[in-house]
This record gives structure tokens, C-alpha cells and sequence, in this order.
């Protein structure tokens, strides 16, 4: 009893300290704006519309593609039309894949069909496919630790199963297969390379996602097995009869072929601050299954609808408000990297970074990676978020989310918000990606939230340097 | 407060009603094996062990495929292992039916691939595919009252959408697009039917099941939409441009060449009444997608496994229990029809008859279909399963389900037990019909539930003839 007294003491100090942080950073008349541009985003669907316009408009817009082609331009006129004050392109080069079909089979002890779908940037099997045994790996660190020569003409399967966290920190553990596999397996002698899904899912359409080829090492094709597929799969070797597999896979992987995309940017001109930028990034590009509504469709959403509630108020706040829409993040942040290079003199002044890459829930946590100096305007900022649910993680470690990771690891100073991913990797890079997974009432919580830290980073003046 | 009072004794009476039923039909013996025999049934994993076996060694298994084949001497083999006393099989005939794959797109204003799944012994568009604008109708009574000709050329889309009942009643409001769409557009000049799935999940995995054409009608290509295209093509007919759409069905129906399936029949003799048959259902057929886990693994694994501890008993009950696992369900209830057939003199002896083939939750409630004189017999069964969660409906009005609804139809006196269906039509038909989807604990009280009744019907030797 005692200790529960105790604590619940400690906690009413915390609350209260919370709500004692004296608002510095933002005179009385801005502090009702940023609540008035709160309950606006909050009630607003304009960040829904976006996403049911960009799904039925454009849908699946992998790099280079047409799709990808239409969703520049329909970006472009978007942001054009929701009063932005400048729009441009800057164009994002690439080379030629093209997905193909899966063809795949256990052939014996017991026939089954099996869905698969290549990963991303997999070369193919040609037009004969492979048949070969399979040796099954339970995980990733398994088949590292197979002799060399041990798989010789075989196909490799590792059926590591991703775990479900809010966090999703589950797929840190289960990613590497996806991107090493491949070339672990053929550097053992395997002519092809299965695995299960990195997803959270029970559906039977298979999670796709980019793999690297190691450099001097054959290049073998890469698929990955719905989580279904993967499960009949483990209970076939439980027999412990020979597996024998056919693969074919159409994938067509022509670095040869330059192919283009493009960072779509627009920005609100900032009154007094013009130069200074507050960065608000997603990328434009998805994988070319699905419509791409959840990744990063609700990021392309939230971050036009945050800078178009705070175009229509009467005036610009002092910095520039940016979004960027980045290309090519799917096939290794091409559209970041290249932005950096583009944007290399102008870093210096980004003055905060933050990024939608993650999730479908609601924001339940915030936290920056600034100079400490800066640190009691986070802590003001989180008063006016904190009404949404979103608690101060104080740590001051943060990097941006993917493109802005490798803007923040730049040097620009960083502010993460973090969603509610329980169910993000069942969705995330299969054909379920679609608008119908979008919680409109969630999406408004997170567009609040994106409208919130905007205003504050522009207006407040802050230098959030370190 | 009154109200409530005389309602709470209302209900102690209803309660108390329900266990003065006099044990009439079963002796003290009898009543202790009926409560071990639930014991077992509800700590075995047989049924799931069945389950297992049955989609990892054969899976999808529609009549007249290699998978059926060896379905059936999957079944034989595994009844005999399980002490059954008579196993056999009975030939049904069917003609050839290749599902191919579908192909579809929606060319124009915006393109979009489109997920689709031919209906079951739909005809094909030929290799070309077929190109033209889509009518869209809300209800399948939209599309039957369109005008004669104004279809011409055109593809019929009916986009309603399958409600969702823990019972599964939306799916009688839904499949008559499945079974009629196809030649209703026909006579109005469609030259091909798509719809939505009838289907309550948001995966882009198209439902399947048969779809018939009428005498003198041409026969036009149907395919059943994930509801996620769907929606993309209902928000695309919001834009209130034509919608161009390209369909190619590699379908082959082949009515001159004969195929073949056959009812797997297996029974524990009767020790003092064996001509007289407790006759339990399910179908071994699956469609050519899934493994068939819930449709109808679950149904075949129970009712396998309930006889199977029936069959470990120290002495056979009075009557035989006989499983029937049915042929060609999914196609038109063949074996059902060819039972009735092949046993026209035999139904007489069948005391009553129970099949599964909905479902994937707990059984909740039980409604017999019985002669008036033998409800009370009916009451005390009801006695023995009340502990399971599952409540009588004395109704008394009850068919069996699907194969057996047929059989009851010839006056065949027929027990139905209601499983939860919430989540079911998530599934029906879909390549997720898969083994992870069986709740093992679900299973455990189902297989109980139909223990309980093939011993109780079996043992007491009641006259349940109308």
C-alpha cells in the first residue's frame, strides 16, 4: 500500500511538472492559435481525402514505373491546390526492376502450391525455374552457421517468424534475412533462397521488400512465402522426408536500363524566417503491390494536410514550412540520399526534421533529437500535444524515420512521433496495403499532431541545433 | 426494478426447468461414459492432429483433381488407423472444371491491377481476354431490373457488400450475385459479370464458389473482386467517368470429359442395432484454393475424431455410427445427391443425421429436427451439452447442414448445432482457408459437442422419426 501511495505521489509531481512548464516559446494569441489549428486538424478530413485521392487516383507507384509517373504529377497538382506557395521536382535517378510473377511448388513428399512473391530487386530463375531439395533453416543465424559448400545446388529456407510488438521492434529481428539471405545462402553453393515473410500476418500474399546482393557473390533468386505457405511448409519437414521444391520467378533485374523518379517538394514561404526550414518528410514512392495507403500514403497524407491547415491561416508563420515527398525510399532511401546531395549548402538550415514512415495507429509518444539548449520548447510543444495522447519520452535521442534518418544523421535536428504499429507489419509491403486499413479518425489524430509540432517548430523561432 | 425481478425468476424457472429433465434414455452407466467420453473429447488434440494431417499431406482437393484423389486415400487410411470397423468408398462423377488464372485491370480514367478469382466453373474469355466499359449496379435487384440490350458489350459490376452476422446470415443476401449474376447480365447483353466477394474480410484474395448458368443463355466469364478492389473501383465510379476495364479468364469448362470423386464411408458397427445408422457429415472436397482447413477440414477432423473416441470405448453403443465424408460439395452437393441415391433403401435406418459445415467458433446452440415424440430424448441430450456453452433451441424445426440438408430432406429426422460464424466468411472460399485459422480449443469443444451427440444417439436407441 505504502508503495503504491509513494508512487502515485511521484507520478502527481510528474503530471504536475508537465503542466507547469512555463510557455515561453509562444506569446498568448499564438498559444490559441496552435489549440484553434489542433481541433481543426482534429475534425478536419482533408488529410483522409488526400489518401482516398492518392489510392484511387494513382495507387501502386514503384520508382520508375508509370505509376510512379502519375504520382509526381498528381503530387505536384495536390500541393498546388492546397494553396502551397512553391512546388518543384528534383529528379531521382535508378535503374530498371520489374517484379514478374511467382511460380512455386512443393513437388514432394506432399504436392502443394505456394504463394510467394519475389523481394525486391531479386534477380529471376529464367523461364525453366529451378527444382531442387530444401534445407530448412530456422533461423537466419542458422544458416550463417551452415558449412560452406553444405548447400550445393539446393534452395535455402529460413522460417524465422517475426514477432508482433507496438513498437514493432520485432522486425529488426526479422529483417536481415530479408536483406542478407540471399547472398548468405549462395555463398554456401544454394541456387535459390525461400523464407518466410517478415510480417505479423496469417493472409497468403507474401511481403515483399528489398534485398542486396553481396558483391562478388552469385546472385540467386529471393522470394518470400506467405506466413500460411511458410507454415505448411515447417509442417512438412516434420516428416522428415526430402523436400523438393520448384521455384520460377519472372523477375527482371536490368541495371542497364536508367529508369526516374522524383523528390516532389512544396513548401509555405515563412514570413520572417524564409530561409530557415522546418522539415516535414514521407515518400511518395510505394512498393508496386497494393495501392500503398498505409506506406507511406498516410504520411504523404498527414504532412500536405499539416502544411495546408496552417496555409489557410491568415499568415505564414516565421519559417518555411517544407514537405518533402521523397523518391525511391523503398529500393534504399535513393530519394534522401539524393536530396542531401541536392540540398548539401541549405542542411545547415533545416532546422527541425520529423517524418511519417511507420505505423497506422494513433501517436502515443514523442521524442526529439535537438540541442540541449533547446530542449524546454520540446517540453513546451509537448503541452500542446499531450491533450492527443501523446507522452513525452524525454531521452533526446531521436533520429528522423527513415529518408529523414539519413537527413538527421546530417545533422539536422530530429523529432520522432511514434504510432501504434501492432498491426502495421501485417499490411506492410503486400498487396493489403489499401486505403480500407486507414482509421480516419486515427489518421486526424496523427495530422493533428504533424500540424501541432509544424506551427510550433516555424513560429516558435527556436534554435533546435546541437 | 419489478420487471427485472419477475424476469430473473422467469429465467431461474426456464434454468431449473432444464436440469429436472429426467435422465430417461441413458442409464447411470451410460450417463457416467456419455460425461467421460465429453472429458476426453475436450482434452484430446485428435481432431487437430487430424486437421494437421489432412492440410499438410493433401490440402486443396476439389472433386476430380490429384489433390481429391489423394484426399480420399488419405481418408481411408486414416479411418482404418483410427479403429474404424468398415471403411469404403462410393464413386460420384463430375465433368472437368480447370480454374486457370484471371488477369484484370482497370485501363481507364485510372489504372489500376485489379485482384480477382474466377466463380467456380465459370467458362473463360479466351486468350485475348475481353475489353469493355463497366456498369456499375449497387444490388444484384439493380442489376435484374436493367433494361433488356442496355448491357450490350458491356461488363456487369454488382458492388454490394456482405454483412457480417455471428450466425452468417448475411451470405444468403449476398451469394445470389454469385450463383445468378453471371447469365442474369447475360440476357441483358453483358458480355462479362464481375463482383464483389462475398466476403467480410479486407484482404485481396477474391472469394470463390460455383457460379450456374441458365439453359439458353450465353455463358459469360465471372469473377468475384477482394473487397479492397472493390472499393477502389466504387470510389473510381465516384469520379463519374466511363471506366474501361480489361478481364482475361484462362477458365476451362469441359463438360465432355468425365472426372471422378467418391464419398469416403466409414463406420463403427452397431453392437445390438447395427442397421441402424447415426449417420455424421462433412465434406472431404475443398475448392482448389486454401488447404481447405475450414472448409471442410474442421467438419471432417471432428467428426472422425468423435467417432474415433466413440471407437476406444470398451464396447460398441447399440447403434452403428457411420461418417460420411461427402464428394463434390462445392460444385452442387454431388455426393449428397449420389448418397441418396446409392442408399435410397437404406435411409429408413438412418435414426438421424448431423453434418459440420459452417463455422469456426464454439457451438453456442443446438435445434433438432426430430419426431415429436422423441423431444425429450432431445431435452436430455441438450442436459449433457449445456456445460459446453451450448443452448437448446427446442424450435425442433432444424435441416442439417448442406450435404446432410439433403439427406434430412428425403425425412431423414436431423440434429444442427450452430458454431460461432463471426469471423467465417473472412475465410469461405479463399486461399486463407488455411490451418492457422483453427482455434485448437474451438476444435476441442466442437468435436466434444459432436461426441456427445453420435453416443447419446447411438446409445439411447430412441425413435426420432417424424
Amino acid at each position: 500500500m505504502l508503495k503504491a501511495t509513494l508512487k502515485s505521489v511521484v507520478l502527481s509531481v510528474v503530471a504536475l511538472s508537465t503542466f507547469t512548464v512555463q510557455a515561453a516559446y509562444l506569446d498568448e494569441a499564438q498559444q490559441k492559435q496552435i489549440n484553434t489549428l489542433k481541433q481543426t486538424a482534429l475534425s478536419s478530413d482533408l488529410a483522409y481525402q488526400i489518401e482516398e485521392s492518392l489510392t484511387t487516383e494513382v495507387g501502386a507507384r514503384m520508382i520508375g514505373t508509370e505509376g510512379d509517373k502519375r504520382a509526381i504529377a498528381w503530387a505536384v497538382e495536390k500541393m498546388n491546390s492546397l494553396g502551397f506557395d512553391k512546388v518543384w521536382t528534383e529528379e531521382v535517378g535508378h535503374y530498371q526492376w520489374i517484379r514478374g510473377d511467382v511460380e512455386a511448388q512443393v513437388l514432394a513428399p506432399f504436392p502443394h502450391d505456394i504463394k510467394a512473391i519475389a523481394l525486391g530487386e531479386s534477380v529471376g530463375t529464367g523461364e525453366k525455374g529451378i527444382q531442387a531439395e530444401v534445407v530448412h533453416f530456422k533461423t537466419m543465424a542458422d544458416l550463417e552457421a551452415a558449412k560452406p559448400g553444405s548447400l550445393t545446388g539446393k534452395i535455402a529456407f529460413v522460417s524465422y517468424r517475426m514477432e508482433r510488438f507496438k513498437t514493432g521492434k520485432g522486425y529488426g529481428k526479422a529483417v536481415g534475412a530479408r536483406v542478407n539471405g540471399a547472398s548468405v545462402a549462395a555463398e554456401k553453393g544454394a541456387i535459390g533462397f525461400i523464407m518466410r515473410s517478415v510480417g505479423t500476418d496469417n493472409n497468403r500474399l507474401g511481403h515483399t521488400g528489398v534485398t542486396r546482393y553481396k558483391e562478388e557473390v552469385k546472385r540467386i533468386p529471393a522470394v518470400a512465402l506467405s506466413n500460411p505457405d511458410a507454415d505448411v511448409m515447417v509442417n512438412i519437414f516434420k516428416r522428415n522426408k526430402p523436400v523438393e521444391f520448384y521455384l520460377k520467378v519472372t523477375a527482371l533485374r536490368n541495371e542497364i536500363v536508367a529508369t526516374k523518379g522524383a523528390n516532389v517538394i512544396g513548401e509555405i514561404t515563412g514570413s520572417e524566417l524564409p530561409e530557415q526550414v522546418v522539415a516535414l518528410g514521407a515518400h511518395l514512392d510505394s512498393w508496386d503491390v497494393g495501392t500503398g495507403a498505409i506506406d507511406d500514403g498516410l504520411g504523404v497524407s498527414m504532412v500536405m494536410a499539416a502544411t495546408a491547415h496552417i496555409a489557410k491561416l491568415p499568415q505564414r508563420p516565421k519559417r518555411t514550412i517544407r514537405v518533402i515527398l521523397f523518391a525511391g525510399e523503398e529500393v534504399g532511401l535513393l530519394g534522401a540520399k539524393q536530396y542531401i546531395i541536392d540540398h548539401k549548402d541549405e542542411l545547415k538550415n533545416h532546422t527541425i526534421a520529423a517524418e511519417w514512415d511507420f505505423g497506422l495507429g494513433k501517436i502515443y509518444s514523442m521524442q526529439s533529437g535537438v540541442g540541449e539548449a533547446s530542449v524546454p520548447a520540446i517540453a513546451e510543444l509537448a503541452t500542446y500535444l499531450e491533450s492527443l495522447g501523446v507522452a513525452y519520452n524525454k531521452g533526446n535521442k531521436a533520429r528522423g524515420q527513415s529518408d529523414m534518418g539519413a537527413v538527421t544523421d546530417k545533422g539536422v535536428p530530429a523529432m520522432n512521433f511514434s504510432p501504434d504499429g501492432t498491426t502495421y507489419f501485417d499490411i506492410h509491403h503486400t498487396e493489403n496495403d489499401t486505403l480500407d486499413k486507414v482509421n480516419a479518425e486515427d489518421l486526424q489524430q496523427n495530422t493533428a499532431v504533424y500540424t501541432v509540432f509544424a506551427y510550433f517548430a516555424a513560429q516558435a523561432g527556436v534554435d533546435f541545433r546541437k
